[in-house]
């Protein structure tokens, strides 16, 4: 209801002055240049612009009206919206800045309780508009884009500016640009709702700077990216102010790294640049899916072939050489001059039928093309365009464009477009275009987000960091593999249990006032009888004197193979999230660790294992022996679990994990409460 | 001479037919079009185009010529060649295809030696020609370009021609264009020679494929790359077709990181794609020095700031808040609102004013600067564009544009460009350039390339790869520091040698048959008595039996701090090449090792030590001591220098070196002679 009357109006309210110059009179002017039919003004005067209506009042208008764009000064935002709703209309753009921004949080509350009352929905305030170009509603101060099937979604008003002038210059399709400014009733996770059904839209782009609601946010967008791709930029990717304190295990990382993770599980398309963006989006917009990384590039030049391929390994394509089988079928038809590995190369003498040709029959085996042509000002570039258009055509995969130099470049370029096979300004664009495809045709097939959480146990934890049997207690419970272990209280407890247990044994001081046990001398290691557990003990509590000493945990030497850690930590936005890497040195040196919005799957969870850059090392590197993966995989489940069992969890720590080859087993465990 | 006679002819021949269309022809209108006033063909029926004569034979051409452009079939070459030189035409460019690309070697020989009998220089063949925009030189089939003051010099012609056209679309000036083609005579040496003294080329671009004489074409980057800077295009970084067999340490990584070192080494700017190099190429044409790494961003709104934050980290600049001193010096011309942290956020209320004194006042604490303009239909850039040319004009600093959206954007764009600022499309591509100036001034002033190697030494090694007592022999002359060791033939040896050396003690097997010594059985730890020493030499002599077994190599057991290797490869262009990394698995898994071309200084050794990625780990991190640098940095120099006082040596790899606090030894040698 409130999605037609925001984005299909028949007639459209324009608060503010209709002086030359002034904001709400160069928005009515681009609604009426966009071809809107009745576009009416409301200002103190009741003046208009020409072509459009002038009231003092709403109330003074005899036609209904569907939405306001409220670009008043920012005190008489309030009274605007109130007398919208009393007219009866449900939606509204509010472009005035001046509120939260600015620090008027209370305008800001007046404005949202004004609307609330009335059930009216808007946008913004502090945006710059709303843009459908198949409606004629053109309700923003920002250039005009050509229509197409391309939706952006923008936080900035600035970025959201620069797209629509970007698209126009480039001559992409946009079928709605909305920018929501400061967010404060409809937000991003409306629009990517009403994208899954929005018909007129095939690809959604979106530029984010912060996610508030980090888990609806991952709901909407998972479901969102099911149907249509969607292309994310997220700004503050590194910068120093970005960065939340995270505990211990994240503080390596930004919060930047648990947004990616989660755009990544939720299968959006992750670029870093708005050309990127839009490199991207033509491609998702015109090409069909691309289901595999074989990439096949057909060129009539080396060097613009050779720089493609290095973009191709680079965004993990596979560039394999054409089978025997291939090469004897291209050579039917191609000349021996030819080179028939991949790069397929033409050479200069390469004609449109050689590219139709030699990409249609390759295509067989492989996912998609690259058809690279560079031209001097005496070869004709339009034939060229006819055959990787029939080639396109004929196979039905995939296949992108380069062309370069000559006088009928631009003719060529215009021919692809209209066949819909994106032209990009190098083969290295067009690589990494391909790549992404690729990347969210996978997603789609074999990506799940599952949003559904464990239900929280009835227990309760103590209100402070856990002792350390008290944690091993929890994960036990949680179903997170651990050492055995024994809590003793006195030297003959020692003796008795690491007897029981087999020597040699470690033997730790348990003391809520001692959390960095190494450092105190409170780790003994190495314990081989009864004599050593007694006397390790009496020194545990020397150490322990006056400080709540509780008594020392006891468990078995163990020797890892590979010494892996499992974290949590809480982001602000996101919840918890879980953190798997190397131990030690991996992690704090090379910060070689991998983050996922909790909780995960076990296939999720192998996935993690499988991506951190040592991964070798864990499949057996150097002689060792390949460890078990499902058995660590497991464990990663388990602890992404735990913050939904025990919510009073905040930040959990196993570090090290002893992963061997059979089983993983978490040696040391710090578990915060709060 | 011949350079003169190449870029700055008066009277031109261009050898091929004169028919319309034909490749003769459209370069002979190419050389007319471009002003040049003498245009003489040659071919068999003595014709021309309009504008320019025809003749039969070089000898009936009255006036003297200076260049020769041959585009007539590829038999014609050497006999079109001899005329020229009987003329005493001491310079040419063959366009003309079907040599050596083409199988055609002995042609290429045959023109050659035409060629030398009159000492004629030429380029090509099969190359796209010359441009001198300064002479009035347009003899190529590709695009003509603006002039101005960058070198582009191709070894591929189609990506010159790109070069060309994307240089004439970007309004970007070029003073020369070189495509050498084979490269059968000129090539790229002689050209960076050139480009020394050329007052017309400001900045030189190249794009290569190869380097035939990587020894040859440092010495001439590098004494280039202190007047010019030049930037570089290298394809192939990663093409699996690309990578040479190096031996065991080699092996991780292909060629082109031996060429990146050596790139690195002479101070070329590497870039990867062709618009990276025309926005580099665009920022050293237009900007002065910038002398360290502190960015300024200055903007308008919020969201591109924060994505050139992002670059910026991303390019290692430092985006160091202004200090409260300068904060408050910006706040005495600035209103409240705007931020004055870095980015400077002038809001969209910024005034052309406004940039200009918050880039120039703030620029006093910064080495460049970045002004940001996100304007809209009803804001104004003219005036902005006008402020930051008077900032970059009064501070004398490098300062870049990124202008987006507005009516009057080109002519701000124009304006800038007038005023030599260069404008970007985005605010990453500028942070991109401006690191880029960081790089290359910081190499001009601290970068040293000495091209000097050590004499070769008299002395001849066995024609094997060494058994380990000669290698370790070999590295005590070569100045490489060393583990103790004894060399011994029988068990009482082998136990009196230990006994000498201090227990415990390694024994190795040595056999020129054994190379794999652990793979056998053949290295033996812990030897902590004569007994235990002669035992172990007897089970070493017994798994010698049969394969020519000379004894065993006793050392004193070391228990280094740190594992590193150092290795020499030879490459086929470059020769020695020096590597170094951390040992096992870091090199193995993690791939984390580092290349010079071989000898190196002292300071590029420790650059070396300092450029792996897991240089934490030897800086003493997780308790351990920093290793002792500059031993570390000498036994690199020695391996660097090996090579050459030896010049049998094929391959070298001492893993591990033990790198400790104090010292740092090779534990275990290999040396291939070959």
């Amino acid at each position: 209801m409130v999605y037609r009357d925001l984005f299909y109006p028949q007639h459209v309210l324009v608060f503010g002055s209709a002086k030359p110059g002034k904001l709400a009179a160069v928005i009515g002017q681009r609604l009426l240049d966009g071809g809107l039919k009745q576009v009416s003004f409301v200002n103190p005067k009741g003046q208009a612009i020409a072509g459009a209506q002038g009231y003092v009042a709403v109330s003074d208008i005899p036609e209904p009206a569907q939405l306001a764009i409220i670009a008043s000064p920012a005190p008489t935002v309030a009274a605007n919206l109130e007398a919208c709703g009393q007219a009866g209309i449900k939606a509204a753009a509010i472009i005035t800045s001046g509120f939260s921004e600015a620090g008027n949080k209370e305008g800001e509350a007046e404005i949202l309780a004004v609307a609330q009352k009335y059930g009216l929905r808007f946008v913004g305030p502090n945006c710059a508009g709303l843009i459908n170009t198949h409606s004629n509603l053109i309700a923003t101060l920002e250039t005009q884009p050509p229509a197409g099937d391309i939706a952006i979604i923008s936080q900035s008003g600035a970025v959201g500016g620069s797209l629509m002038a970007m698209a126009k210059e480039q001559g992409l399709g946009i079928s709605k640009f909305i920018s929501f400014g400061n967010g404060l009733d409809l937000n991003m996770l409306e629009f990517l709702e009403w994208m899954q059904t929005d018909d007129e839209t095939k690809v959604v782009a979106i530029y984010l700077e912060s996610v508030p609601s980090g888990r609806e946010f991952m709901q909407t967008l998972a479901r969102l990216a099911k149907i249509k791709p969607v292309v994310v930029v997220k700004a503050g990717r590194s910068s120093a102010g970005q960065r939340a304190a995270l505990s211990h295990t994240g503080s390596m990382a930004g919060v930047d790294v648990v947004c990616d993770a989660a755009l990544k599980q939720c299968g959006a398309i992750r670029v870093n640049t708005l050309e990127d963006m839009f490199d991207v989006c033509r491609g998702f917009s015109a090409l069909p899916p691309m289901q595999g990384r074989r990439l096949l590039v057909v060129t009539n030049s080396g060097g613009p072939g050779v720089m493609a391929t290095d973009q191709a390994e680079l965004s993990q394509m596979a560039m394999a050489e054409p089978s025997e089988a291939m090469k004897k079928e291209l050579y039917s038809f191609l000349p021996a001059y030819a080179s028939t590995r991949n790069p397929i190369d033409l050479t200069v003498e390469g004609t449109g039928k050689e590219y139709e040709d030699a990409t249609c029959a390759a295509l067989a085996d492989y996912d998609g093309a690259l058809d690279l042509y560079i031209g001097t000002p005496y070869l004709e570039a339009v034939p060229i365009a006819q055959g990787i258009i029939n080639a396109a055509q004929r196979s039905g995969k995939p296949v992108t464009a380069v062309l370069s130099v000559g006088n009928d470049i631009e003719a060529a370029r215009k021919l692809l477009y209209e066949a819909g096979i994106p032209c990009y300004v190098s083969g290295e664009r067009a690589v990494k275009v391909l790549a992404k495809l690729a990347d969210y045709y996978d997603w789609r097939t074999h990506g799940v987000y599952d949003p559904s959480v464990p239900e929280p146990s009835a227990e309760q934890l103590p209100d402070r960091t856990l002792l350390e049997p008290e944690a091993k207690d929890l994960l036990a419970k949680a179903g997170v593999p651990n050492v055995p272990y024994a809590f003793v209280h006195s030297a003959a407890e020692a003796a008795s249990a690491g007897a029981k247990m087999g020597w040699p044994v470690v033997m730790k001081i348990v003391s809520p006032q001692i959390l960095h046990k190494s450092d105190v001398g409170g780790v003994i290691l190495h314990i081989d009888s009864e004599q050593a557990a007694a006397a390790a003990f009496e020194k545990l509590a020397a150490i322990g004197a006056g400080k709540d000493f509780r008594g020392a945990i006891i468990s078995p030497m163990r020797k890892g193979e590979h010494e892996v850690i499992i974290g949590l930590v809480r982001d602000p936005s996101f919840g918890p999230v879980v953190v798997f890497g190397l131990g030690g040195i991996y992690t704090e040196v090379l910060k070689d660790v991998v983050f996922r919005v909790a909780p995960v799957s076990l296939d999720e969870a192998k996935l993690m294992i499988h991506s951190i850059k040592t991964h070798k090392l864990l499949e057996g590197a150097r002689g060792s022996k390949p460890i078990d993966d499902a058995a660590l995989a497991q464990a990663i489940v388990a602890v992404s679990e735990l913050p939904f069992r025990y919510p009073q969890v905040k930040e959990l720590d196993l570090n090290p994990v002893f992963a061997g080859s059979t089983g993983a087993e978490a040696v040391d465990a710090r578990v915060v409460i709060g």
